[in-house]
């Protein structure tokens, strides 16, 4: 089978590599579509990020669905064809975390496509893939693509979990990535009255604002943000922080209301944070990092019609040309999420 | 009467003030202790803190207790010689916090020895007091020593109720200030298993362990704190940061484990964070800062002997030479928390 | 003007009163729509419920919208004419439960149209209401009809955020009143994947699925209820239990998970309760009365069309016909909500 | 070896049973003490309770505590001779409540001495048994009979833990049996600031009293519970309902506050409630129901001195005489827990 493999920042690879059957309690999978993922990209232009650094060649990808190619020993509720997306979470149900059931935070994660220990845990972006019947979520009546984009969304869903009563809240998002959007979308779905979306890029903002923000801001040319909603010690109930970078943050401590929330999804190393903002306006700053029970939520809600994902995915190459998918997702010009075939079916 | 005044950094004087009657709802207050705190200190070492900065003469203080003189129009419940622990906590019950219930927020706070809106808000070290009733909290059978460390204490009560469950909790106190110790105590009354302290000087160490701490580590010739505690992705399910010390925030973070809860109480500017922990391990980073309701549950510990608070009580000075408490308290290798007397009742 | 007295059972009337000019801080609104609520049935069928009984005529009614007339001294930010929904929740802001920010457990509330205390608190039910401003929450763009519904809206809301976390969960509502299809509204908002919905008449099951149920029961001839969603201690996170009905609340206890949630927004007197199965399955029984703050959002959430509230209005009289919205109220086999229109605007 | 089987209502034996070596991953414990819980006496005095009824004969006992005999294979960390705790909760770790972490949900729990399923859980009160590693927990420096302790504590810290903020909160426990008086203690450990207790023997609000209530109420004599704190909607803020009594539950939903939380403990059949004030007052009646991870707390609280335990143990006979020790726990005019020496060590 083929697969998407990275060597070193700016050497990515479509290889072969062995099939092998799936074992008992797998599934095997022959994917469809996977999904390029900020972390990826992030292997691609830089080979690794922060501490995290390729050490060997890595096949990519996380964000995959397919269709159920065969049954390992003992599977049962999953017929041949079906459509499935994957989730990535393997937790080792081993550690302490996962027996209290944060399997988020499971000290033995082998989560695909993850240079963090070494060796590599490999990725999902290949042909096929055998997994655990837990990682499977039926999600026929859906497209591939949108199967594909569970895994960011449910990203999404575990912040909006942690931040608490959403019901008529006021919501900021700084960050109209992938992951910003689905908040804007998350948050809506449980029930923000109003939200409020920036970045600097106009096609980010575009999408923030079909997908359901009441205002976004393009703070490359509007310092408003501050002055509009900084009154009275702020207004915001949430702010997810999807940027990582302190200015959002530093906006965000300003423009939220005592007692908020801020979640930090964006990834970053050191920031510096005006402390005294938090401590005297007794802002919650948490962290929050991928997901687990969520999956099943994100896919459940596409197949219900709660959520529409499908505008999000703006580029989709087959796999041949597998590269053009990252080099689509580097343009924030005018990607979301850059998608690769992995069969037609 | 004589007050204690604020000119400079410095430039602490006793001056004679007129004595009003008591309005209607108001109690007359005849101050007996009034104990230095670390804004009072911030005030006299340096003129204020950050953007603090005092702009005229200002009465300081805010830790008091006394004995009634006299009941304005209206009041009931209080006897004349009856001590009393008198909150700081004014707020104006017409903002859109206060309607929420939130008071420690209000928009219109008038906390005694306040520099930050001008004219600045007068202090209440001074021999008369006149106080609206309801900041008033019966201390009879404590020492109005110990009354007036109901306002310290409420500190930490108010961030141990923000802190969450902590019912068997491990906790680790960061900065053995008043603030810390009490924080100490606060955890323990709340539930807390475990609890390890830090700071640099022995007296505060000494102190965190007659406070209850089951262990103390002094930070300044031990730098284990990390190897001990950070296994496995951290010990400590709740951080009282009380130094502002970027240092002990970030000692923190790795010692706290996922989904921990790190209370910053220590005041501080700018402070540069590793934010890809608190991400990853889902850390929640909180500020705590005063308090309201929390000041009567202080006292009412102290009264049915829930809390002793009187060992943290190192100095007490008569009111004639006030600037050797401030002195005092400034040495931390001997100090704990210093105290005035304004009358001996 | 004319207003909507209930003198006893049975004996409701048109009657007039005087006009009296708004008072400083107030708001005269011309009633637009008033809907008739449950308990306002229960005063025209029975003359109360429980311990609440008439002991003198009174103004029925506390749903209503309409235009303002007339501004008190000091009011601002309203314009005559504009549409307002009015929040029949005045507590006293003086209490102990008002001034901790839960209004709706005000001990001095006047909640319009209760014969809870005597002399009664007259209702709403009225050509002319003169309100505080804080009463009015601007309802332009809706209909009349739509903004008469934010009260039981709110009440479904505040029902919603003591539920808690809804972020992908199953829920069952038994009783599908307008309480009830409100909730499903309510819960769908907030993020519910799954709702279920039991009543039985067909006009309420109607009414169930067309606000979002994504599946209703006749618990009149289907009582599989207890076998589809009880195995392995249950399936349902939250309950809505919205009949008063005692096999309903058993049939939820039964239904629910462990340490699910079932909140009691059904009226009723003593119920028997099959606690073993309470304390077992750690579950977790809430009651919710009223709202106060929700009735913003309420109005919020119809004016951005996040919720469409229309099709739940199934009648509309005109006053002089009142007595007609309370006869067809009482056809469930037909009514969801009677609205009686007190004037055309 | 020894064992404590009960046959039938009133038919209580010591009989043999043969002894098998530890596992792997087993310790081999030899029993000291086994405290008399109240389901055992249900047992030994009923046959069962409710639906639960002995089928077979069965070993009771599930409060125990003894010394490491023997080591399975792959056991570390603990030494022969040493003292534990052995916690009863052995949860099937497969479903889908373990997976969640809500242990004591388990749907395959072999709690010691249970009736519930067929084949009977036989019980630990034998003289050897050989348990999981995992449910010691060491217990050296404590006494045997304390140890046997932790397992009702226990009881009392989940429902503790499930209560909520307790810091500063007003208490009521209704039924001073061993987990009324566990209650108390565990709420005062939590940060109660006042605790009432009531019950109809001077026995058991003696021993209320010595555990820290601030008032005891026999209500056998005293009806007053209601008039002093049932005022303007009720004081206290947590009620622990330890006596499974109709009328206990009904007092305290009239003295609880407005959003008072009710920990329904005592177990009981179909209760009566006044269900009108639980909706308007918004109470929250919660289910407690056992422990898991409470187990080590609790040994760790007695082990650090936090509580003492010891008072409440006022008999212990040997287990040749063990039926004494349920006609002791039968008479509450003397006993509050009453233990069973299976060894003297």
């Amino acid at each position: 089978m083929r697969t998407i493999v990275i060597h070193e920042a700016n050497d990515l690879r479509v290889e072969e590599r062995d099939v092998s059957p799936p074992g008992p309690g797998e599934v095997q999978v022959r994917i469809a579509i996977g999904g390029v993922c900020g972390s990826d990209l992030h292997y691609y232009n830089h080979g690794g990020f922060g501490a995290v650094k390729l050490k060997e060649p890595m096949i990519l990808g996380h964000e995959v669905s397919g269709h159920v190619a065969a049954l390992g020993k003992g599977v049962t509720g999953f017929s041949i064809g079906e459509l499935v997306a994957v989730s990535p979470s393997r937790p080792c149900r081993a550690c302490r975390f996962c027996h209290e059931g944060l399997y988020n935070q499971c000290l033995g994660m082998r989560f695909y496509g993850s240079a963090m220990p070494f060796p590599h845990i490999q990725g999902a972006f290949r042909e096929v893939l055998n997994v655990d019947a837990e990682q499977c979520v039926s999600a026929e009546a859906l497209t591939p693509g949108e199967a594909a984009m569970a895994e960011p969304f449910s990203v999404a869903l575990h912040a909006t979990r942690r931040a608490g009563d959403m019901l008529g809240k006021r919501v900021l998002v700084t960050g109209c990535g992938p992951i910003g959007v689905l908040s804007i979308i998350s948050a809506r779905r449980a029930g923000a009255a109003e939200i409020v979306a920036t970045d600097l890029a106009a096609n980010a903002l575009a999408h923030a604002e079909q997908a359901g923000a009441d205002r976004v801001i393009d703070v490359s040319d509007d310092s408003d943000l501050l002055n509009r909603y900084s009154g009275d010690k702020g207004t915001f109930d949430v702010h997810y922080e999807c940027s990582g970078s302190p200015q959002a943050l530093a906006a965000g401590i300003v423009a939220v209301r005592p007692r908020g929330v801020i979640m930090q999804l964006g990834l970053s190393g050191d920031m510096t944070v005006p402390m005294m903002q938090v401590t005297a306006k007794e802002i919650d700053l948490r962290g929050s990092f991928r997901f687990h029970e969520e999956f099943a939520t994100a896919v459940e809600f596409m197949r219900n019609g709660l959520v529409d994902l499908k505008p999000l995915i703006t580029q989709t190459v087959v796999l041949e040309e597998a590269e053009q998918a990252f080099i689509a997702a580097n343009d924030r010009s005018r990607a979301m999420k850059a998608q690769i075939a992995f069969s037609q079916a």
